[in-house]
């Protein structure tokens, strides 16, 4: 794979990839040797931090300037998985955001190695203050979930 | 808090506790330094790892003769975010099965702060041979599995 | 092993452990799942979290007021593996200041596991302000490092 | 930075980013939020595995065929910290073989981020065969250590 690792991947960077829609956004990177546990695979928890990895870039990408962007807390989340992924592997992360509401959204997820998807999942995602006070999700963003991942409001 | 650390909690150990039926399998444990994130709180990766350690000790105390014993993969995992939690806050994992299928079982899992009830998931777990087959739930887990956590079949 | 968990144990408990002078503060534990590597061994960098842990009970323990109480940063490390740990094993961690320069001191670590001295270790720790500028360190610790540890100026 | 992460950077590449020599072998990489503490720096155990990550590209690149290569195991590792590495800080880790034993050799490492050096570190580590026996150095890497690295005989 001959990508940028944890850099924002575009809709064209995916389909070359064979990545096909409704994905719009994405980042590669490479399994490292302290994600494996005794079983020789990734451990089910470096899932949720891969995720994480692609949410850090997919808001800074998303916009929002500084005085809007809340504090992100996630209210669930949850993984499927349909194949294990090994030491060396090359693997490409892909989110967006499906639904809207008020303050909260849900986002989906999924892993591709060597173009094929093993492991899926979802997020339901806060808006907060730094007082930890619900606030709307910031309008650069609003308009990004609809145009680039064509979220619909709940 | 007055428990052992990472040991089979009872029953009897977990109302004494506050944390009523159906819980009838727990293990205590303490917040450490590297589970935290910048934001000050337990991060959401961290809750895989507890359901994980408490996975051990459930399976170890569940019983199962070595020849019998199955590889655990997990298939599908959830986590609900409902009160953060903080350093050298000390917690109760509860964890019981709540449904059978053939080669595969359903458990619920939760985390409790003094007497509070923070985090909840679930996993669904499938047994394995070592050549990564399925294979039947082994006879004592499923026993146990009922008798102890009023399991039903699917 | 029957000793509370990542509580402080005083002189007499070591010593009932086996753990001779001039250890007189340590901490007990349990490996963990996510602690071992594909070599089936707990991964080196665990040691590190190790003795992290043991630190935060080890400054807790010894005092100072939250007015003087430094930030604590590590200016240089080292460790020292002379056999491997594994999963299940229980295993005590020992440390104690041996050196004390005016705003920096030094520590000593070892890990036990079932008696045996396994991996030691060294830390150079620097006390900060809340602004990052080297302060003294408190003299509540310098008396106990001294009296606890026999801590000698450099 | 515009370098691929995870991959072997050659000596050049390492000049045209203000690395100079002794340096002759490195690697690129991005720090990530989980590898942040509660102070907001990358945590001291991290380091640890960047160092895992860069040796595990090191030893693929050096070559050895896979009937002569040992497993690796550390028996002493030290880090220097001389300051702190922030999140979205793209980095640099460099290695080379400074001391050659007949099972055994020492590596040297460091961090540099925006050309500048800071935590660096060092690595005693011994060649085992899969039965855990000592086993001499693989003759190809003696032979890179040297011609690559300027490793000396002990």
């Amino acid at each position: 794979m001959d990508l940028p690792f944890l850099t924002a991947l575009s809709p064209e960077d995916l389909r070359a990839q064979g990545i096909g829609a409704p994905w719009t956004f994405g980042v590669a990177d490479r399994v490292r040797f302290g994600e494996l546990d005794v079983l020789g695979h990734v451990n089910n928890t470096v899932y949720l931090r891969w995720f994480e990895n692609l949410r850090i870039r997919y808001f800074e990408t998303y916009g929002a300037d500084a005085s809007s962007r809340p504090k992100i807390v996630l209210r669930n989340v949850g993984l499927d998985f349909a194949a294990e992924v090994k030491l060396g592997d090359d693997y490409i992360l892909t989110g967006r955001t499906v639904e809207l509401r008020k303050t909260s959204f849900t986002m989906h997820y999924a892993v591709f190695v060597r173009g094929q998807q093993t492991t899926t999942g979802h997020a339901v995602i806060v808006c907060l203050t730094p007082d930890n006070l619900k606030m709307p999700i910031p309008d650069e963003w609003r308009a990004k979930f609809i145009e680039m991942d064509g979220a619909v409001q709940a």
